[in-house]
This record gives C-alpha cells, structure tokens and sequence, in this order.
C-alpha cells in the first residue's frame, strides 16, 4: 500500500431474483471497490445491473466475483472441481459481468474469487495460478484480489508471469495468527465484532503496516484493499465509522487502480 | 448476399455436463459459422470451451447463441419474460462465451438468438431491436444474425439505429409462405427432409436470389446466411453433399464478417 | 363453508438458501392451513423440512404448492408447458414435500399451484383436472386448493370425477368482479391495502357469504379458505387482527380437513 | 444372499430434457432392479415418468437414486455437505420419485444413493445411517442398497437399528482389494472390462460367494444385488451375456424385495 491510500472493497450484488440480500445501495458509496457476484453462488442477470448501475453512481470500481455453481449454498462449500473447470467457470463468470456493464459504458476494475472457490485457492496456490491465466488472457488490465499473508510472495510470482497486477487484502473483521494467516472461523475469537476493535486495527494497519496477532503479538502485513460487509445495518455503520476514521486519519480511499 | 458468397451457419455446444448432443466434430469443418449455446438452455462452460476450440481449429467463425433461462426445455418455450429481462439475459450470455473465447485467443463474430427468444422477436420486432441495442452496447463490430423475411426491412433500420450490421438467414429445410415468412412447423410441409430438394433450394438461391413457396410458386428472398443443422448422421451428410453442390457451382463459402 | 367455521392459507416456505422470505415463523400460529413451496419456484429441501417444523409446532395443516421450474422469475411468468408435463411437475413436487414432512412424522393435507401455474390454470381448466387427477393417483385424501369464483363448478365437477375433495379459495385483499372473478391486478383498485377494509370484506363474508364487487355491487361467493400473506410486518398485523376479528365474531378458524 | 438367487441392479432414467443418456428401453428387460435418477444430478419429472413406466412394463423393480444437486458435474464431485442436507436431499428425492411412480400405480422397492454421495457414505458410516434413517422413516418398506465388504457388519448394524432391510452390492466390473473393498478407480486394473472375465467372476461370486482378488488371491463375499451398467451397446450386450450365463447356471434373477 502506497503511504496513505487505501482501497475498501466489499461483496454486493447477493441478491437474486425476488430475494433481497445485503444494504448495496447503502454500502456502495461507502466503498471503493464492488465485488459483484455473476450468477453461480448468487447474483442474476437482473440483479447485476442494477448493481453496476449503483456503482456506477456512486463512483465505486466494479470487480468480478465468480463463485462454484452452488446457488442453494451460496458458494460456500468446497467441491471436487479440477483446474481447467475453475479455468472455465471463471471465465464465463467474468465476461458475463464484462458484458452487463458494457452494456451501460462500465469497464471492471478487478476479479475476486467467492467463498469456497477463495478458499480453495488460499489452499491451493495452483488455482491462483489458474485464476490469474484466465483474467490475464480475458483482460490483462484486471486486477486480482487475493488474500494477504505468509503466500504474498508466491502470489507476486503468479501475477508477475501472468502479467497482471494483484491487490492483497486484508479482512477488516478477522483475527490474524503470528504467520499472518487468518485465524480459521472455528476458532474462537476468528471474528471481531466490536466496531471499535475493528477501526483501531484497520487505523493501526492503514498507519504502520502492522496488525495484532490473536496470540497478542503483532506483525508487518502488507495489503492494498481491506474487504469489509455489508449484510446488516450494523455492518454498514461499522463500514461508515470506518471510512470516518480513515478518512479523518488523513488515509484516502482509493480504488486501488489508482496507486497499484 | 453478395454475388457468389454466403454463409454456412449451424447451432453447436448444445451438449451440457455428461451429455452430448449434436455432431459438431463434424460439422465444424463444413459450416463457416458457429452459433454456440452459452448455458442457459444448453452449453457449460467446459463444453462453450471445447466448442470455441474446435471453431478455432477449424477456422469457423464463433458467435453467441443466448437463449431463454430454460435447461429442461432446450430454450424452446416461450416464457413471459419483459424487454429489459432479454437485455439482461442476452448480454450475460454473450459476454461469457466472450470470455471462454478470449481465454483461447478468440473473438466473437455474431449474436443470433436461439429457440423460443427467436421466435418471439420474429413475432416482436421490439425483442429484436433489445438485442440489437444490448448487442452494440457490447461490441459494435458483432453481426446480428436475424430471420431473412417480410420484417427485413424493420430489421435492416433498427441494425441502422443501433449502428450494427445484420446478417438475414434463409433455412435450408424450412419450407416458405409466399410472402416469404417461414411455414409454420405445424402445417404439413413445413420442413424439408428431402436432401436433393434442399440441395436445389439452396442452390436455386445462392445463383437466383429465389426460393420456391409451399404454394407452388417463387419469390426473391434475400438473405447472407443458410441455417443448417448438425444433430445426427444424416443431418451432416446433407450439409456435407450441400457444401459440395455450392463449391461445384462455384459459391464460395465464407463468414459474413468477411463480405458484409 | 359450513356456518362458523372458515380456513386461513398462506404461502410460506419461500425462502432459498441463504435467503429469507416472508415472516413464516409469525404467521404460521395465526393460519390453519400453510402452502408450502416445493423447490421450483423457491424453498429448497432444508427450507421445505424447517417449514414442515414450523408448521408442526403451530399445528397448522401442511400442503404442498408447486410452482412452474423458474427459480429467478419465483414461479410468477407463465410458460408454454404441456399437461402432461404439468402432471409431472406437479407430481414430482407433491412427492417431495410429502417425504420431507414423512421424515418427521407429518402429512400432507392439501396442494395448491402456485403463482403462473394457479393463473394458468384459472384460464384454462384442463390445467386443474390434470393436477386434479395427479393429486388423486397420490394420495386421494388431499384436498386441492382452487379459486372460488364462477369456474366453480366445474372444478367441483373435476373433484368428484376425480374422487378428491376441493377446498375453494376467497383472497382476502382482492377486489372482485360481479361475476366472482378477481379484478385483474393491472386496474386501479384490484388489490385492497387498508386492513379495516379487508377485515370487514373478510368478515361479511364469513358470516353472509357475500362480498362486495368492485362496482359498487354485492354477491354471493362461495369459499372454504380465505389466502392471506406473511410478506413483511403490516401483511402478519393484517392477519393478526383479521383473525382477531373473526374470532371475535365466533368464526372458527379450522383447517378444511376437518369440515370439508 | 440366498442360495440361488441374485438381483441385478442398474442405474437407469439418467437422461434430462433433450438429453439422452444410456440404453433403458434395451436394459430394463435385463434387470430386476432399476435405480433410478431423481433429478438432482440426473433425470427430470418426464424423464421419471418415462423410466417408472419402462420398468412397470419391464417387471422390474424401481428405486431411487437420489444424488449431490450437481447436474453439471452428474453428482460426480464430492462436496462439502452436513449430515442433515444429506437427509434433507435424500427425503426430497426419494419422495419426488414416489410420487411420479404412484402417478402410475407404481411404489418404490429400494434406495441407493448415486455417485459422490454413494461414495461419501462408503468413506463416512454416518452417512449410511442419514440416508438409512430417512428412508426408514418415510417407508420402513423400502430396501437400503449398500457397498458389499468390509463394512456390512456397521452397516447391517444400522439398517437393524433404523429397522429397514439392507440389500449389499456387488460391482461386476470392478476388481477388489483382498479386505473386499474396491480396488481405487485410479489405480490400473480397478475396472473391468472383458465381458467374459465378468461373467466369469460374477459366476463364480453367485455358485461359491466368493470373488478374485486384483493381488491374486480369493476371498468370500456377500451381496445380494450385482450393479451393471446400460450405457452403451457394449455394456447392454455384456448384461445380456451375464444374464444368460447365470441362468444358465440355474441362478434366478429376483428382485431382493421378494428374497430379503
């Protein structure tokens, strides 16, 4: 992260057909960059246009958000699925959304894989390789999110010989271990809940490059995008006093195809 | 169609997941456009894959060949569905198989609608004219491919306004109404089986500009794409011995982005 | 309806995956009788079981209510769909329902068709005498749901052809024609919003079997089950005091299996 | 399995749609037991219908097959699922088919679950006894088709406790490891595919109990249904030829429903 510039980025565009999910219209001018989902784990063709169409107002980045063809589980849970198959779902899932916003004048910004295919990839460096030979070949000004943390380095390898540019973030709301990793969701304590737990670290990070670590030491962390929620009232307040704090800290909130 | 010249154009990447439909090993190789199912009524993304790479290798045009959200039914029913839907739906489906196809290098050469979304815009000229606007949003340089008939007149115009260009197709086995629109499939007739008599249709036209009707007599169509069929053996014979009989009457046999 | 005793049906069960619709734990203690969808046009196999429970636990009457296969229009566009394929569609999701409910120890009471496929069938009633012989061949203790209004005997007809009790249907918030059918929703007035009015409709009706027409005039109608909604707060405070007010007056609210 | 006797198994009614998969009108005849595919990675409610009357006509038994809701992948890929959404699926399905099959008269005999999900359970007791607890409460008649080998003591265990009958099967294509599980797909050998070598082996199982090792050696194994397969010509011929093999030998073909 350059000196005093930071990118917000959240999930949106959940919703799917008569289904409502998440505060998009509250959350998007909060956030520099839109995570939208292309119809395998949520999202429709409907749905996301009116989602670029809400970015597309309130300034925000859109990016891809491809996810396993799971809509009943919301691309939460892993499956067998080899790499030329990630190759391809992700492929069709990005020049879907391409298309949606061409069709109003939008361009994307950024892919981030969902859920379980995100984990899968956080698991398994091979399929960042893949992910990142599809955007590379598709539109090599997309860049990739991925997760901060101990695999930066290989990551950076990836996006190097793929050509493309790779954005690291960091979870606003999640406990981090010593190596950097994040502390795994069955563990007590993964999630932080309180606001104020939340701005501090982000301010820290955003400040000095440093995060806490659940064992209650603290470690340098590099990340260009902190991903943040949007599903509940309470979520968008946290994102709002967030954005406050940062912005009052003299930190900008950039999409990050502005610094990267 | 220009003196000499005309397009070969066949739906292929109709098979999905396990199942395999149509020939298009082939057939390939005998068609110079490829309309490929995007997967809403047929196609996944790991067939739209294989398909584009054999139209690559075989030096066939690819084209987007979106169709109503309907598996079970092949995209053959009509369904209620609002213009801003079909906007939806058809720039989702096109930007995917953009995306499979760019992944291999690939670019899309046309849009021609499949099934019962066919079918309502030859019913509701204002369908073709949502796709023509999603279409040219999309890419400009697409070629729409659209029903050669009575309306080609309010297809040529709304081709105009969209600032796109539209390629008429005529069917090899459909039998023609005087007026020049298609015999319904229901009245007795409608379709050719007879490959000699498709064979002298086809010809008749490439050199005439003239197709016999069901009523015994003969009228002037204009068209620059034959629509033909490769679903099982003989289908693709008939294509086959129809290649044949054109490139013997000297017709050449190219892609309508080449002479449109 | 025999005197003093009159049934409430609603649609729950609409939510899918990781989306919530409708307020079903509120309403399902104030309905007698739950329509349950079935995974075509919403629910999902674990929605379908938590809504059998929620039911149970209420003692309200469990029945199906399968819908059209279109998951992103919610069942609500209608569809060019064959009777035998209805009969299918129908039997296949009646099935389903019934052995979620079996898996912990509960029976289906009714079927009613949802959305497009219930407004198909008001048009055309082939479509009930299909469900009607599919209901029959499951399990002929089921009562089917249909609407009350002038088609009614010729669906009573179909009940006793087909050996199955029907169980006719008074909206509470819709306007009627003279004639007893729905005023469609596209005029002015079709559908009632204030909560006094309909409490009042529904009342004068349990007590005279009569409503008031749009016109201005007065009928006669004939129902055992009046269709409310649990969508969002003000719809379960209709019903909540709707059926105080009946209660009130010394109308029974009881599920049709037990007065039919 | 009595002395005798043997029922064969095959999956059937795996087509959807337009699509057609494997050879039922040819293997039905053949078979005594029809597992058939409920809609989840397989079949459709036209597609059930058309299997459950081709088995009625046939005189063989007609089970459920229910599968991972994986169209695409035909229930082939392991995923990340809880125990409950197994039962949740599983009742689903199960119901779904009765329901189609009492359309005609028809009622289920047995149960066994297809692909990844068979897989998980032989890897995961657990899961036998989900499947095993659903089943037995939706129809304590139906018959559980389980994985013949080292785990029929837990799973006989099971189906004791949940009070419904186990019926083991034998894979007459597939080579076995010396403690009676199947030799891993993946390794050379696993499947077999001389036709002679089968019925031999499957011969052999049905006079002595007892099969061939892929290490060499013989041990005894128990099973009361062998599962064959109707893809294509080859393996229609193959079940034709086995067929004939063990009736020749004096060994019936039965359904377990009349030897369990």
């Amino acid at each position: 992260m350059p000196a005093g510039k930071i990118d917000l980025n959240a999930d949106v565009g959940e919703s799917f057909g008569v289904y409502t999910l998440g505060m998009d219209a509250e959350l998007m001018p909060l956030i520099s960059s839109a995570n939208i989902a292309c119809g395998f784990h949520a999202g429709d063709p409907a749905v996301m246009r009116r989602t670029v169409e809400l970015a597309r107002r309130a300034g925000t980045a859109v990016g891809a958000h491809p996810g396993l063809p799971d809509l009943v589980g919301f691309g939460r849970r892993a499956m067998e699925i080899g790499l030329q198959e990630i190759r391809d779902i992700t492929a069709y899932q990005i020049g879907a959304l391409q298309a949606v916003a061409a069709a109003q004048g939008e361009r994307l910004q950024h892919v981030k894989p969902h859920g379980a295919l995100y984990n899968m990839a956080v698991k398994k460096p091979e399929i960042w390789d893949a992910i990142a030979e599809v955007v590379s070949a598709i539109d090599d000004r997309l860049i990739l999110f991925a997760l901060a943390g101990p695999d930066r380095g290989t990551i950076e390898e990836i996006g190097r010989r793929r050509g493309i540019r790779v954005a690291f973030e960091l979870f606003a709301d999640r406990a981090y271990n010593a190596d950097g990793s994040l502390v795994a969701r069955s563990r007590p304590g993964a999630v932080i809940h309180d606001p104020a737990v939340v701005a501090d670290k982000v301010l820290r990070f955003a400040r000095e490059g440093r995060v806490a670590t659940i064992e209650g030491g603290d470690i340098a962390l590099r990340a260009e995008t902190i991903c943040v929620h949007g599903d509940n009232p309470e979520a968008v307040a946290l994102v709002r006093a967030l954005r406050e704090t940062l912005l009052q800290a003299g930190i900008e909130i950039r999409r990050p195809a502005e610094f990267l």
